[in-house]
């Protein structure tokens, strides 16, 4: 049989675990030309919370339909030229054990080149995130200073290790004394500051003496106005996501903050710059050999929130929109 | 005697004609090295409001002090050599009827070249704020849908006629049927919509078919979420201006729309960038040379609102500030 995870219904504003369902259902066959694949791990991120709705680019998964998300996956019977059973691949099967594919949309992996999983993290989507908001916006360079929330996650880690890399100062914001200690010492942020903090504004004004002039956002919320606060002229504002504020059921209540962040943008001359990664598939091939290059030399640090069983994936993505995970998180079936 | 108007008070919100107060003092006498000039206009400007207490980017005018702005001069007396009695000048003598000057501020003007008052608006900071803004920001290219707001002031009047001979297709927003009629059979605009009119959200989605690429932003509030609605991905907001927030006393009631402006400029993929003058001054000898040549060609429309009487320059300010004047203002003493 195939246990699978489907979408019960819309989130009325923050997710809850009511808002899936687990089935049981007949599993799946292999048609000549396809490949059934039985699912080793799962990728969550918090652009998931976007699909579940409308407020995502992408439209929303239909009611009933299994959960979207990057899946690594073996191979158990092949039907098609190219796969053999045993080959471990990235596809994009869902939450579910078994799914069968037409082999397009997968991608042999090498399990000697780099452990699998990072393929859901620093060396897929989270890492390109990541290599373009620092590589196309952000631009940090020697001398400046950038700041990063979320910094100990598989963006915000490949964000601080870039701008470092790139010579610039680095400010990591976080949430917990455990990923402020990671940012310092492991990642090699000059400073890290909890977002939880009562004095995080004083901390941030320490942390920035001469001012911010990069900021790669990906939270919203609070800790934006922070930064905004600090900016110094003609900053850049990578905009790659807003983690805080993708539980919202509508707009939060009063004051209205949008004449503060436009008359920001206007006195402090910012460039403001959304982006998505389906423009940029043409540099991933850049992304990749810089990654895997950073690896080799044993020169980037990465880390991963495990959890065990198909069963516990609702709770770990809504875990991961309250930023209770540590490193990037990944199902193990 | 010498007439002038200092700053009272800071204005507490809305600004109020009480927030002025005219003396009369005694003339100054020019020291040697210095000019003795009688003001014959002053120009008035949205900037001026946030001179008036700290929410701009420059300071305050001190309580006590003569408000400034440009003004045109007429040299009467002399003490300094390349300025003799009877010269007009382009010079910042704020809102008084008499100042010096040791002439490093003076700009010696040639009626010829253009009628004088036009240095104010479409030859001075407003036709630059205009050029530097589509030039450099909003670059409207043939075939391309651009929108700006005010469009009928100095400012906004530039920028409908420099992206039709960029080849965009331009939308023009302006409050009233008079300024609409305006923009349409004056500047050239392709399609115009009063910002008061209750379907304005419909005629703005009408006006746009294929969306629009490049908004120039000088007014902020409502229109500014309008037309963030209709912005095409990867569409250009050059920010120059935010009007209808410059009277703010502090933020205004909710919800806050700062969820709404940052997910659609990451959705969008938007480039939202401020800029300001002095930054810009290396290219305003090439923006000089472009207006210089379109009104030699009679191919560049202006307007001007004159209104008599230095009395009358707080209430002008204040209309310009409620968007009550009809063209660039200017101060006739």
């Amino acid at each position: 049989m195939n246990r699978r995870i489907v979408v019960a219904r819309r989130p009325n504003g923050m997710l809850v675990e009511a808002d899936f369902r687990m089935e049981t259902v007949e599993p799946p066959r292999p048609a000549a030309g396809e490949v059934l694949l039985r699912t080793r791990y799962l990728s969550l991120g918090p652009y998931m919370r976007g699909r579940l709705d409308e407020s995502s680019y992408a439209p929303a998964i239909p009611l009933g339909e299994v959960m979207v998300g990057s899946t690594i996956g073996e191979v158990v019977e092949s039907r098609r030229e190219g796969f053999a059973a045993g080959d471990l691949v990235l596809a994009a099967s869902g939450w579910q054990e078994l799914a069968v594919s037409d082999g397009r949309d997968l991608r042999k992996l090498d399990p000697a080149a780099a452990p699998p999983t990072l393929w859901f993290g620093v060396l897929g989507n989270s890492g390109f995130a990541a290599w373009v908001g620092v590589t196309e916006f952000a631009r940090p360079m020697p001398g400046e200073t950038l700041a990063v929330a979320a910094a100990t996650g598989p963006v915000g880690a490949t964000v601080v290790q870039m701008a470092k890399r790139a010579g610039a100062r680095v400010i990591a914001i976080a949430g917990g004394a455990q990923k402020v200690a990671y940012a310092c010492e492991v990642l090699g942020a000059d400073a890290a500051i909890d977002h939880h903090a009562a004095d995080f504004a004083q901390q941030l004004a320490a942390a920035a003496p001469s001012g911010i002039d990069a900021y790669f956002e990906n939270v919203g919320g609070q800790v934006l106005f922070s930064v905004l606060a600090h900016l110094n002229p003609r900053a850049r504002v990578a905009v790659c996501g807003l983690i805080a504020w993708y539980d919202l059921a509508g707009a939060p209540a009063g004051p209205d903050r949008t004449p503060e962040l436009m008359g920001t943008i206007l006195r402090k001359r910012l460039r403001v710059e959304g982006y998505i990664l389906p423009d940029w598939e043409h540099r991933r091939a850049a992304f990749e050999d810089d990654v895997l290059g950073w690896l080799r030399d044993d020169r980037f640090a990465y880390k991963e929130d495990v959890v065990e069983g198909l069963a516990n994936a609702p709770k770990a993505l809504i875990g991961l929109l309250q930023g209770k995970n540590f490193g990037k998180p990944v199902i193990k079936l």
